[in-house]
């Protein structure tokens, strides 16, 4: 893990400390770039609204991607296969091999865009919590990553998620969790009572 | 105008007056049943999440149509000529003659659902203030509707519409206000710092 | 059922026959005009496409409605429930008694748009076959209907649904043939090797 | 350039030649496995509706992206600016200097998913023809990548792009020609007489 922004003198964030910053020797807070915003957060907390604000405040274009992108792109019969991925009736999902070999080349592939000058921001729920942030960690490897965790508070995101519309009833509940277990942070927002903009506001102040 | 609800004994909003309730005689207040709430607020004030979560906690199945739905029924030319609608750049919608033939008619047939038994929730954006809500009363008669103004701080509005990512921008800004001018309401409802569901509750309350 | 526009001397289909046509009387053939298009279909036959072409070709403005836009009028709850409508893993879509209160007051209210001048298309899918139409014709009474049958061979259908890939796959197979069961057509068209803009214009040189 | 599948033993495309086979030395074509399919068309050639219909038809799981996904990814701003990409109201589609940078990002991206393992179909609208190829050719490098030319009648893409009712119309008949200019195919399929499972079938065919 190479992060210089997790060090102490660049953290802003009261999240779990990056358990791999002793490795990170004498932190350099000058001119590094982010170059990957990673908003992590259950369904219906309110990240893809936050990454629209935070295009729209960041002077600079930035490329907006979430795990909804990547299912959209997986084939039909993914979406309710074993191998695949399951969206159960309490909103639980429940994802397969096939899967996870896709997603590796798809994190792969993200990483690379931001290694080719794009600004990227990702939106993803990390159902294996520090597992899944892992995968992450390997593929961006030296990249500037600002990790923002996105909370809610459950009922507030399964009422927003009837308000929606558009998500299989549950997820929001089941996910608001978990996908915050051993993940580490270098910011954290709550949209329980907080606006998009506002967030977006928050995390476009600590991009470099 | 023969609306009992909105007599004195019922009203329960500090909104403007009905105007014509002089006409109604004495209120009966007994067991009229709501056969249509009537959802009024500019654009990304909220009003679709309040219609979704009306329909999830009413005992009784709504159904919920609203301005986007006639737009959506409407040929594509009526979208971008000057006898339909248009959108400006700057967000300002600008209606025209064949729009309001075709919109009279739609009117009149959701009417006629609610007359045929089914409950309908409308989530409408009245461009011309009060000269939109005669539109309806002269269709709905003696449909017993509940009138809910839906407002949201324009600038709060602006931030959603611009994390919806789906709206014209300059259009929530636009119509904050002058939806609103010289309607009256039975009910209102603040989403600037009221969740959806919650707004819901609130018109699920009065509901007979 | 008072529909001129079935009798003799206007009929250009070799669909069935209105059995009712006996009930007309002498046909009137001269400047009726047509105040309703009703396309059945199975599902992927192609009746959307073939509506938005008519609303690019006729030259006044018609409204396009379809099933589905009930069914986005339906509270989320009655997509899954056994009284509302439900979408088996085969494609069969099940219809239950509370999706059929509903239904009847929609097509109430389709009708009265029309009365009340608007031109209508409705995009249907008969699942009931003969009964399925005999609701609509309770409805539009008076009204100058053309009665079109969009038919489309079953694999074709199925192979759509696949390039689609917004359905249920399953439905085009399932309905290709139960939806035109003893329905009776002033009009037919075949998808299967026709263009939708290709089938509009047929059904456009009938409209009067 | 590197691609074996494009020498003459493999050749299956009376389309223009590789003009860097030269390079190439001696084809191999024996056990070398297809990576990357990229389809190339104007607007409503039918390119997604193909690239659906491999992603059922392919044994294994293939990811679908396209131009769209990038547009998508990108931010609202850039959709109407001039540094970013215009919808004229023609149907021409103008791409500034920011839209450039980003797209560059976005190729170097996917064609790392590829080389990371994953099947990817790349559904493309190669505006500036040859040129446009170019950017592809130089990012998958020793990738074996199916080239695929979509075409369609400008007329038959034209009323399709009607029956959609989802694109900007003109986009079609604007892009029909010049996406093909100067490009080489390993393969080319036409949807005007040919349903897309059909085109998707051929492809398939040639998917080693």
């Amino acid at each position: 893990m190479l992060r210089p922004r997790s060090s102490g003198c660049c953290r802003r964030s009261g999240a779990r400390r990056n358990p791999f910053s002793f490795l990170l020797g004498r932190p350099y807070c000058g001119a590094v770039m982010t170059q990957m915003i990673l908003l992590n957060g259950g369904s219906s907390s309110g990240k893809s609204g936050i990454a629209r604000c935070l295009q729209a405040v960041l002077p600079d274009p930035w490329l907006a991607f979430g795990v909804d992108t990547l299912i959209q792109a997986m084939p039909a019969s993914m979406r309710t296969s074993d191998a695949g991925i399951e969206f159960a009736p309490d909103g639980e999902v429940i994802v397969g091999p096939e899967f996870r070999v896709l997603e590796a080349a798809w994190i792969d592939g993200i990483a690379a865009m931001a290694r080719a000058g794009a600004h990227v921001i990702v939106d993803e729920v990390f159902l294996g919590g520090a597992a899944s942030q892992q995968r992450w960690q390997q593929a961006v490897g030296e990249l500037h990553v600002l990790w923002v965790g996105v909370r809610c508070e459950s009922a507030i995101a399964a009422a927003r998620e009837i308000a929606r519309g558009d998500r299989v009833p549950g997820m929001a509940v089941s996910q608001a969790d978990v996908v915050h277990r051993g993940v580490f942070y270098d910011l954290e927002v709550d949209t329980t009572h907080s606006e998009s903009m506002e967030c977006a506001r928050t995390i476009a102040a600590q991009i470099k």
